[in-house]
């Protein structure tokens, strides 16, 4: 199969040059970092063990991609408004797979796609969500260091967002990443794995930002230990709300596996102190909003989300 | 009658020189200012005129200050485990004014009283509270600047909480005040006019140190001005649940004043600045501990708690 990594950062890299060093034909979109990965290729830092791609098919036009078996869109959130111009000349027949973080992306792009390639939005429109668990940052231009975990978990987005069975094509991607050594797990529900997934994102990316804390910090107080574990339990209701059933233990394992970890710069605090543009409305208006729908009110995840926009605001003004 | 003043910063610092310029006997308590104010007196630069009290009877130790008619409290209430000390040598007869931020530290004030004077806790104690709507900073040793602003709403602490009628040795109170230039209002029920104070003090005070923001910040960000409302609206429910109607004119009209007020830090981020200890418990959690003890949740307002407990607990170690 044919791929195309759209984002070729700390998670599009590093899977991206998995896929291809397990022989899976990849072409990658890059931007800041083209010149510098077409003169030295790509360096991967791995706690599996270290790798260079000196050579690989870089982009920085995705007028100029082939057309692929498969799109992995690995760019922030909140760029998402460019997929309009970067997925069309792609996705003609492509699979479209979505790694990025939050909730509720997988519709627009589900649209999108259906718009531009004339179909109607339905299951021939192929799109599926991933969640990834790894610790990976890009560490300097075409450099990335994988530190730690690196599963990913998918599932088909489907229109009226229910569970539905395992569709071949995705069980075609989940084959090719665990061939190129990622684990790889399939579900039958989106929303399950998506909600799952907030429960540790929630809590402690946006207060991680708000009090500008790491993980230790965070839990070694009482008072934010326990607005962590409220955050948590707003997910859960959430959740619930979409028939997702978040087990009291994977709370409690959440919190435990945290406080025993290495101190932790969130991805989000990584971001703001980069005066990058946060994810606040993937990861938090979006989930919000959702249980709204459903008659779930979530009120600290959405204190700590009108803290976040304005927080995001100023450090892009002042950035 | 003889006042005492217990903590003569910008609050005490400028009501009790009002009320010694008007002709009453005034003592004041301080600690850091003490040798300034000896040699030098008292200097207020106030909107209304400045002046200065060039002798002030003075004293750095509570024990040493005579008996007086009433004992007025303007020490931060992050000081008031200092009472058991200061208290019983003046307020043998006295009556206590505490005019601190936030609620419910009266009954405790009563209590210690009574115990120590061997009095049942009863109306036979005579404390009250009230809040001091004014803007007054100390600029330096022994200099206080009133910038704007100065009321004072008075009301008589009753031990099961209820309005009562107004006493006759808090209207001799409040006369004083008046005679002294100091706009005062009288009010039966304590809890009215301390979750009226509320309004402002749990959005403003809490967010600005979160948020690292002056009130036009707040306010001109969409995000920060719905929570700044929907905090408000929690303390109205609170409110509520002692019989205390806050009317919508009134919570509009606190986010319409504060909208065209001059660029303001609050007091609890002058003192998060200054690294002194915040008023979390008085101010934020007293409140949530008494809606929640008649059923009533806070859930911004605790998120705040929470958040500001970290914060105050982190800047103090620092400093």
């Amino acid at each position: 199969m044919r791929y195309a990594i759209i984002g070729t950062g700390a998670l599009g890299g590093y899977y991206g040059a998995r896929l291809q060093r397990s022989g899976a034909d990849v072409h990658f979109l890059l931007n800041s970092d083209f010149d510098r990965v077409k003169t030295h290729g790509l360096v991967v830092e791995s706690i599996y063990g270290d790798f260079t791609l000196p050579t690989m098919s870089a982009y920085r036009d995705a007028s100029e991609m082939p057309p692929c078996d498969a799109v992995v869109i690995c760019l922030k959130t909140t760029q998402n408004h460019l997929l309009p111009q970067l997925l069309p000349p792609l996705a003609a027949d492509a699979a479209i797979l979505t790694l990025q973080n939050g909730l509720n992306e997988e519709p627009a792009i589900a649209t999108l796609l259906a718009e531009r390639l004339g179909k109607p939005v339905g299951n021939a429109v192929r799109v599926a969500g991933g969640t990834a668990h790894i610790c990976s940052n890009k560490i300097g231009p075409g450099h990335i260091r994988h530190s730690d975990y690196g599963r990913i978990n998918l599932a088909a987005h489907v229109p009226e967002g229910a569970a539905r069975e395992i569709p071949d094509w995705l069980r075609a991607i989940a084959s090719d990443f665990e061939a190129a050594g990622i684990e790889t797990s399939l579900s039958e529900n989106l929303l399950d794995v998506r909600w799952h997934k907030l429960v540790w994102n929630i809590p402690f990316n946006g207060l991680s930002v708000i009090i500008d804390a790491k993980t230790d910090a965070m839990m070694g107080n009482e008072h934010t230990r326990s607005l962590l574990e409220q955050l948590m339990q707003e997910v859960v209701a959430g959740a619930a709300a979409y028939d997702v059933e978040i087990a009291r233990d994977f709370v409690q394992l959440m919190l435990d596996s945290t406080a025993v970890m290495t101190p932790y710069l969130t991805s989000m605090k990584l971001d703001f102190d980069n005066r990058r543009p946060l994810e606040v409305e993937s990861i938090y208006g979006n989930p919000i909003r959702a249980a709204q729908a459903r008659g779930v009110a979530m009120p600290k995840t959405e204190a700590l989300y009108q803290q976040l926009c304005f927080l995001n605001e100023r450090n892009l003004i002042e950035g």
